[in-house]
């Protein structure tokens, strides 16, 4: 339920109905909007007498929430959530580019693409210290290792770092080395992950699953927000279809129809979305037309020899390149680089 | 095969060459690229010694066309197709925007939206007189009547007219009043189709099926190619998968994969790929920014009365603003509106 | 609406209340269950005066039908569908065997195959005179030539025919040739085609298209049955889905799906839905044990030389053990063989 | 690779050639055919002289195993995996039937539907203690205290139990009252999972990824394999399609192919499959007669208030008509149940 409240309440009446929510079962979410606070107030199906609710002094409004994401919504939440993470506003006009290799493979390679992206307008360097990979006999990452290269290379170009945790039990390690949690697409929904990044207490980048469909994504960010972390960043990635000439099949239709019904930012990976070089760049650019906040791009100064994800990775000049086209068409989208 | 002439050979030695392979039982297509002749052989599977041909004096060299589709390929013809379509020449530097109804219903409909669109930089009017709908108890267009009101309203604006044919039997009929003929995407393997629009020598706007893979799409339009007809559009509607938020899935990823693979114009319809209005406008700025040449979109000045398609139709003013976003976007990828 | 009329009410009177309805505007179709006529009235949308019908003396209710498959539906038929094409009666305990080659090819092929299904029990050839086909390169079927041989070769066995039509133009010559009209998966949505063959007055074999929801499919049955004819077969021979091991993916939830929604009787084609011989029989026992009324089923008795899905093809004794196994598990849902 | 040792060789001698394999890095894993040892040796991709093992007077052969599923493969094990659980021999001509609620909720729906499903010929009782939900909000399962209930009520009837595990750091606790590890479809390529339930030492039961290949659903019972365990069941249980009517589509297709594949037992979830109470039936028998090893199916006494999965639970008697069902089919393809 929506419990908006009188405009004016002071903080002490707000905490009271909170707090007075709280007495009847209900886990209480706040979100401020036109100088008015508004309570999202959670239950787990019992009943609640909601003309009580209605009746009391500071309260202006009860109305539920009409979609299954509760948090999530821009019903509970209109205006957009915006993060800070690192030098950029994640939401805002701001966009923000994450880039780097798909794995941490080595000291070079990590400090070689991070000055690169930096150079170009990245704020954020990504990189996989922990991979998750089809065939159990393929290259599975560098472990700490690699994340601490990772972070030293981003701190050395004061650049972000954003790494993926495969499990609960890698929540704090990796949470000790990046600023950015991600979850990746196979564990879209992977509970008890969910709820371990979200108490992790940093911002997580939520992969869109490849077989979910929009709902089911914006209800996977629903479990990190019901654990009292909002800073959540969606990532489309592309989904699975009969198509097979792309590896995945990129849906920025996604874009429009999550900025309507969220506040989250949401960004685009078209390396994996397309899984072909000269394909991230018109899917970028085109990503960023139909309003993303932002992009996370696969760069690898030497992709030819690249442990994982060679073939859908740009060269640093390519990337330059994109990130000028990212510019002009920013303006037009009322956003900037 | 690709037979490349040598360079400087003369019209009557191209002749001589063509003759040649034709008495070889083989089809033969010609294009030129580099002052060379190409000839694009093809023949139904019997043997054929190339390796005579190879010692012919006027040839340069033989070689497979490595795809199936053939004359469609980049292989047979490395430059881009140009088709003249009214005013426009679709598939240069100059986008095409396709805009108008779904359904012709009145003349007031007809002149009014086509009007509109010509005003916002439109050059070929849409509009559907024979309609291909799920339920027989639907709105099934106004027919040859709708035609005539559909070109009389384009060329009160100066405007160029596609339309749909459903049937083998109505090619005669529509080729009368439209400039360019739509197969739609339940038709797009309709062989029989296919092949009776070939033969009416205009050019052919073939849409994407819901359910084809981009080679199917491309072998269908080589079905066109290889009656003699050169001149088709190809056009990306959205396809069919597991999300249901949006109407369909419109594949932009299709838009950078045709460009590489074939010569001929591709342009995207955003209004049947989303099936909602505030979506259009994104998509549509995102094709474009993908490389695609132009665009198709259903406008209507009444969309809460159209008799079909209402929700996903866009208000004048909003084409027109849409029309301006594009302007900005063409510059970033090389083009012009 | 569906129109039930009381108990005992004379065929003239019947007569009355439909020439009643049709000079409403409506389309009246009959149906008749448990002793009572179901009319079934469809109009174009224009306001009725439904309480009006409501009062008629003959009258016993008048109620919407709640999907929009009117006369498909069991709501308007709820006794099943039986069809006699040859020796068999369509859609009632007893399960129909329709065999053959993908397409004719030679006389003998067209006499060997006919003679082999028939002593296993088919009672239908199938075989393909016009093919179509993604590539315009492959073989395109033998055309009239070979709707003789399928004649010739099924008469000499005792079998019916069904053979498939790609045009509306096509309908009247194989309809002079078969006995049932079969309209391919390509062509489910192709409208024009589908009155036409209605019209035919020949039963109907319409194939699932490959992205087609039950429920479209449905609905294209139902612009047959909307033309007065209402003897079609259904026949589900596999989606399109992400998974590419098999040529498709036969959904053989959609047969007891449509058992439930429709009182038409539903085959099965296990050689389409798989692309692969050695799926064919599993795939076949799992139909008749989901409640199939039959299958259609590619055999070849040389199907290395085939000019067409030759390995997909049964060789003639893999199609009689499959007979046989089909005929125990009739038993065990009810049905004969 | 795979190296066949001659006919004969002594044990001691396999140890020989197994342990010199492992010095080169090799991982070895044995299987037994025809009398002779059969060792699949798995590296990690550095170069390794295969001619000096060809050499090795134990040796008869080397090949490479031609799939990327190494241990998972038939080339690598011809024979059929057989795996005891409870009183079955899953994977040999004896069918299982496992079956019990969605969630366990309380004693009383533990023990009364595990007395039904015994009486009626399961062998396993299955039924979520820890459940994987869409939304925060719905109910979670009862943790231990369902684990409790479930295996108190499996013991009651001589039944096995199945559960599912979530997490990592949930595996030793799930293990300790669960015969056989559930992993479910969210969570096959939750590659830590997989190694954790791998190295409890416990058969695993894997069920298919709804938007997995057969080739990912079989790499991820690799990644078990690996890992030493090579007790893994699969489970087909739907996948996501384009159909809305059923919740998935069920891919009985996908049965043949893994029989073909792969030396795994493969069974059917038919309550997921479809999530329609009168589909369960159908379909459990469809599977059978395409060649499953079994199936798992939702039983529940009082559906109508059942805490998930109400719609998709089959009553006792149900499930007791169609035990008798599958009984009869068992027959036709050369099984028991």
């Amino acid at each position: 339920m929506l419990v908006v409240l009188k405009k004016g309440v002071s903080e002490s009446a707000t905490s009271d109905v909170a707090g007075r929510l709280r007495m009847l079962g209900l886990a209480v979410h706040r979100s401020d909007h036109d100088g008015q606070v508004r309570l999202g107030a959670v239950g787990d199906g019992a009943p609640i007498d909601w003309e009580l609710v209605r009746g009391w002094p500071m309260v202006q409004s009860v109305a539920p929430i009409p979609v299954p994401f509760k948090l999530v919504s821009r019903v509970f939440q209109p205006r957009d959530t915006v993060l800070s993470v690192g030098r950029c506003a994640i939401g805002s006009h701001q966009l923000v580019l994450m880039a780097g290799p798909c794995s941490i493979e080595s000291e070079t390679q990590a400090f070689t693409v991070a000055e690169a992206v930096a150079r170009s307008g990245a704020t954020v360097l990504r990189g996989g210290a922990y991979k998750p990979r089809t065939s159990p006999y393929s290259f599975q990452g560098l472990g700490e290792e690699g994340l601490k290269l990772l972070r030293r290379a981003a701190d050395a170009h004061g650049l972000a770092v954003v790494s993926e945790v495969l499990d609960t039990q890698l929540v704090p390690l990796v949470a000790r080395y990046a600023d950015v949690l991600q979850v990746g697409a196979r564990n879209m929904q992977n509970f008890a992950l969910l709820r371990e990044v979200a108490h992790a207490g940093k911002p997580v980048l939520l992969k869109r699953g490849l077989a979910s469909t929009i709902e089911e994504w914006l209800m996977s960010a629903e479990h990190i927000l019901s654990q009292g972390n909002s800073q959540v960043i969606l990532c489309e990635r592309g989904i699975r279809t009969f198509e097979t000439y792309t590896r995945n099949t990129l849906d920025l239709n996604a874009i429009p129809v999550v900025k309507e019904l969220s506040h989250l930012p949401v960004i685009v990976d078209p390396s994996h979305g397309t899984g072909i070089r000269d394909k991230v760049a018109p899917m970028a650019r085109a990503a960023i037309a139909a309003g993303a906040d932002g992009l996370i791009v696969e760069v690898h100064h030497d992709p030819d020899h690249a442990l994982s994800d060679g073939p859908q990775s740009l060269y640093p000049d390519q990337f330059a390149a994109l990130a000028d086209q990212i510019r002009t068409i920013a303006g037009v989208v009322g956003r900037t680089l």
